[in-house]
């Protein structure tokens, strides 16, 4: 293994101090318990909290900002945050107007945003994203969540910006989380610092389709493939999922997983757009970028959300955060 | 070697259609010959274009937009771009307040960018980057223009928005480089696509110091070493080249070279940002990310830039860019 770090024990801490040092204007890191906390604060709007596993960097700290969260819980690399981070980030940012945490499909995040939810005595706080087309629908706990995190994140991160009530950004998050599918494939994979050694091995002729976000395996081996089939199959999936018709309007987000160049990224992006554009979608939105990572991973994944004239709004909303800016 | 792409003949040309069409709120391009053009024309400015070999992904285009580049042209991966491009670039953004060219300095992007200011009749119309401090002052071609280049490049994009003439923008320009300098390191090499394979071997406990962003060899291929050991070093380089005086105030820019992920990115700043301080100078600006990358080599550098109360007020003016926005 072979990274920029003195330990695995304190690559995190050094990595966080470094981040809020270098993104002063827009937010601060509270230590023990440890969370990321916007600035400037607006009273009177509810309060949008996400958080979960470290090694997704952007996500979740990068979208802490104006228009987005107010404050995320970081846990160790690929650990869940515990009910203390979001206790506290809950009791330091809620500005009279309520609380809503917006949670990636991982039990220990489910487990520990329910642990807190239940301290604070906040009933339906939490919206779940589970935009891994990866796994079926009747999985038994459901699908993951994915770099989809990152458009619930913006839209419901608008809306609450806005004023839009509890309740009005709770419905709207789960309107978006449900019109948000995303696959993956990885062409390595990432290696954990504490482990030292990558947690799973391809040859050199290998990808892994349908990988999540920690490492783990995807639902399928497969032979190495030009960008472009690689492109139509992952699509292909968001398609069987999610019912795009003609002229539907949709934002189009390919996401890298760490390790994947820019160059790589916006000729997916290309050949994605070409792909929607055929099936007589609108390809209305845009993201390409390394957002939500998996450490040093190579890969990359497609998320599609079929957008409508609220979402549209709120995706196109002022946001100033350190990842993402418009 | 495992990428997203088609072929390698193909994968530029895909690429950038796909940055263009991602970012067609700020840009777009044109071909035969090939730039990226700002969308938002100034009239009365003085158009400021750089340009270089792709695989540096955001630089150059990532760049073109409001407060910074008017035009940026694109070599093949690593390749010079050719005086057509350049001399299309300049007629199309020229506004009537003279062409500067910002250029890396590299032989053939030297020699291109002089051709294209001759057959345009500019003199005086390049602003050369030799940030490397990997290299002697001596060195027979002179240093190598690496991720200092942005700054010179904001810095210079924000002169001219502001309605500095040419040649202020020019001395200015030359100021910025002047007072910067970086230094990288390698743990991994890049692999070019046409190529195929690493462009040089590094073991497993093996690191390359002051290496530049073509996939070539550094100066001193060392043991591997601690993040803080590592940025001790390059640090050292930077502060027996730029003369920090007690209270300096300096931008600390810290850039990963294309698989190196964010957590790590923020730790070296994190590292560096303490070096500085003991130094007494100021930590008065910071950007950290994956900004002028060798493709999908793991490494980053260090950047420092001097600065002052007028390079502060520039670095600091608005740019809305695909890769930069504040």
């Amino acid at each position: 293994m072979k990274k920029f770090i003195d330990s695995a024990d304190t690559l995190l801490e050094t990595s966080l101090r470094g981040f809020a040092a270098a993104h002063a204007d827009i937010l601060y890191l509270e230590e023990q318990p440890t969370f990321i906390r916007r600035l400037r604060r607006k009273a009177g709007k509810v309060a949008v909290i996400s958080g979960g596993g470290s090694g997704h960097e952007p996500l979740h700290a990068g979208f802490v900002g104006t228009g987005m969260l107010d404050a995320a819980c970081p846990g160790q690399i690929f650990t869940s945050p515990t009910p203390d981070q979001m206790l506290a980030a809950a009791e330091a940012v809620d500005g009279g107007a309520g609380v809503l945490f917006i949670v990636k499909n991982y039990a220990g995040d489910v487990m520990n945003f329910e642990m807190a939810a239940e301290l604070l005595a906040l009933p339906n706080a939490s919206v779940l994203v589970s935009d891994d087309a990866a796994l079926p629908k009747t999985h038994g706990i459901g699908r993951r969540g994915v770099a989809g995190t990152l458009v619930v994140e913006k839209i419901v991160g608008a809306a609450a910006e806005a004023g839009l009530d509890l309740a009005a950004c709770r419905a709207l998050g789960e309107r978006a989380a449900s019109v948000t599918a995303s696959i993956g494939v990885a062409l390595s994979s990432c290696t954990v610092p504490a482990l030292g050694k990558p947690t799973f091995h391809l040859a050199e002729d290998e990808m892994e389709l349908g990988v999540g976000i920690h490492g783990e395996r995807g639902v399928a081996t497969q032979a190495m493939a030009p960008a472009s089939e690689i492109c139509r199959q992952l699509c292909d999936l968001l398609a069987a999922e999610l019912q795009v018709q003609t002229g539907q309007a949709i934002l189009l987000h390919v996401n890298g997983f760490g390790a994947t160049p820019l160059v790589e990224l916006y000729a997916m992006y290309q050949l994605a757009a070409d792909y929607w554009r055929g099936k007589q979608a609108v390809v209305a939105r845009s993201l390409a970028g390394n957002f939500t990572t998996s450490l040093d991973m190579a890969g990359c994944s497609i998320t599609v959300t079929l957008l409508d004239d609220e979402l549209t709004r709120y995706w196109d909303a002022p946001v100033h955060t350190a990842a993402l800016r418009w």
